[in-house]
């Protein structure tokens, strides 16, 4: 497997723009014909565009992608819903396509209203400019971003076990990171593998399980999330090579939306080791990786090994103290903790450790088998700059 | 009932002291005789003074509390019970009690030994200096608090259906208010009702559910949380009327808390009127006050509805969108969001609102009749400087 350029547009007949008028953007991907697939947020709050997208991707067939930022349309009742159709009217009118068949979505401020006369100029010239290159594929994450600080792009080329080379490409956005589940997180993704819209579900939910759900807390999300896959079914049949790629280059855009965490100057990861089950290993990942006081220590660069233990114990799985090891890693590589005790004279190289802008905590429970990996940032003034002055 | 003076010597033949050194402190409180009650974290790493004090209160006597801040003495090994069971041997030895009728309280940081050098002399030093006044209550209460701002009492006077005048009085501590469960929340009471030690429990057990698990969220606490009730048995026979009055004196001290939140500027309460269930109207609530979106934008005064709605989303609970009414209440009272819409003509007088230096976020559901009320505060600038500062 190799990293290539291009983004979503690294696969070949798919086509992206972008466009930006302020804080409002749009941007456009041509999946003609694609099968596609999608995971959605599990806020019991659903923006409009969200419901309007599970709509369409019912048959499992996607022709386009009309994605806007700087308005969540959410929180905005009927109008709201009628705000998203438009959208789609709109940018199958101007694509010559079934409106059934482009998704919608959206990223912003809820509760106030989709500024259609900002949006619909914004589509009109994007779908002027629909392109096969990785400038697109650029434009075309640029244009979804909010409060990130820099676009998110990733593809890889591999071979199937047949042989045949396979490409996935990604785009995604969302960059709050102290409480992961209220900021949107986007990401759309394509590919050539040879797969049906249930085959290409069950592949999508495996990767996000581990890579966007690991920054992204369960049942907690953002009313926007949406993660959704087309292909266009030009290289060989799905196989487990297509699950390991597809699995890497998730894992890579959200180790890109953790790193772009709002405000964040540190890069945080969790490794779990040897937990009871699956399920306890990633709760105490995220259990470390969402703890504020953890987020906080990291950015005062405070080996405060502690808040740690506190996060392990307060998810509630099954762990014995007196087993627990922790490492801290970044340039040099600490055992801070021994068999659930301090090792004190280690203190002064984890404050080193602590220093470096990108840092793994390691944990081994000695309890089980299971292992998970979680990413998360520092929690920073800034943090609290951005959002206490957000809203318009 | 009405408020009294005193703290936990508002109670006849309850006697406290305190002494604080540096960042380290000990309060004692000395309750001869009395029939006791606790309730302790959840914790899975459970501090060595939380496993000590269960133990002590098996039988339900209780003859005095030791309670240090500056160290939890968690995560500390064999070592840290050690040192437990000492600061219990040496507070029986100096007050000539039972060891085993003795409690131990401990907060401050995790992982690190006990400073015994410090802590003897100052249990020496509390030890002679016991005494029933609300000066020596104030001393206690001085004496354990951390990054606390002010020390926490409160004390009721009332009667009980016969006719017989009972008091109850409290003091607590804790002040980490983002994630409340990472910061120690002890608190300890006294009353002269005649209740056993299993009726304690059960009236102890209702009355903190509704006010310091309104703050400190479930499952997910700090691994030394206790709060222990001690009574005298001097006044009348248990009833409702001292369920009322303890539920009151809880809240009252748990809204302290709140206030008292690290780095805090505003006080937040909120409630949520006619959830599906209690356990909903629970859920919400805590959803929307621990919410770091919500904390910030009323740091930043800044009226961000579409947050609020997010955080009740996230729950999972049965809610309808076109149903919830939302109303911010402070000096003035607004309807920012009727029957699922905002109601954009408002929003100068939410900002009003959300200038103030205590907020109430009412949300209605209509969706059932259950309620509940959450308390919590901003997320600042200071908590992120308090906690990336805090170890040493």
């Amino acid at each position: 497997m190799q990293r290539v350029n291009g983004g979503v547009c690294t696969v070949k007949n798919i086509k992206a723009s972008g466009c930006k008028n302020g804080k409002h953007g749009v941007g456009i991907l041509l999946t003609k014909n694609c099968e596609a697939a999608g995971v959605f947020t599990k806020n019991k709050i659903k923006a409009a565009p969200v419901r309007l997208t599970k709509k369409v991707l019912r048959d499992g067939k996607l022709s386009a992608i009309v994605a806007n930022s700087g308005n969540a349309n959410c929180f905005t009742g009927k109008k709201g819903m009628e705000d998203a159709i438009k959208m789609q009217e709109i940018t199958a009118e101007k694509l010559n396509l079934d409106p059934n068949e482009v998704a919608v979505a959206s990223t912003g401020i809820i509760g106030l209203r989709m500024p259609m006369e900002k949006i619909i100029p914004l589509i009109n010239k994007a779908s002027l400019k629909l392109n096969n290159s990785p400038k697109a594929s650029r434009k075309f994450a640029k244009a979804i971003m909010t409060t990130d600080t820099f676009p998110k792009e990733f593809a890889v080329e591999f071979r199937l076990k047949n042989g045949e080379k396979c490409r996935i490409g990604g785009v995604a956005k969302g960059a709050g990171m102290i409480s992961p589940n209220m900021a949107t997180m986007l990401s759309f993704i394509t590919t050539d593998i040879d797969a049906s819209a249930d085959e290409l579900y069950e592949s999508l939910k495996i990767a996000v399980d581990r890579s966007f759900n690991m920054v992204v807390v369960d049942g907690d999300q953002s009313t926007n999330d949406m993660v959704l896959i087309s292909s266009t079914r030009e290289s060989g049949e799905i196989d487990e090579k297509f699950q390991t790629a597809l699995n890497f280059l998730c894992e890579e855009l959200a180790k890109m939306i953790a790193k772009d965490g709002e405000g964040a100057t540190k890069f945080i990861e969790v490794i779990v080791k040897n937990a009871k089950s699956s399920e306890d290993a990633k709760k105490i990942a995220k259990s470390i990786v969402s703890s504020p006081l953890v987020k906080t220590a990291v950015f005062g660069s405070d080996p405060n090994v502690g808040r740690i233990i506190a996060a392990i114990g307060s998810t509630n799985c099954d762990v014995k103290e007196e087993k627990i090891n922790i490492r801290l890693k970044s340039v040099t590589d600490v055992n801070i903790v021994k068999n659930g005790e301090i090792i004190k004279s280690k203190i002064p190289y984890a404050r080193k450790v602590m220093n470096e802008k990108e840092i793994k905590i390691i944990v081994d429970l000695k309890f089980g088998n299971s292992s998970a990996k979680a990413y998360g940032c520092d929690l920073t003034y800034d943090y609290v700059k951005i959002n206490s002055e957000y809203s318009t």
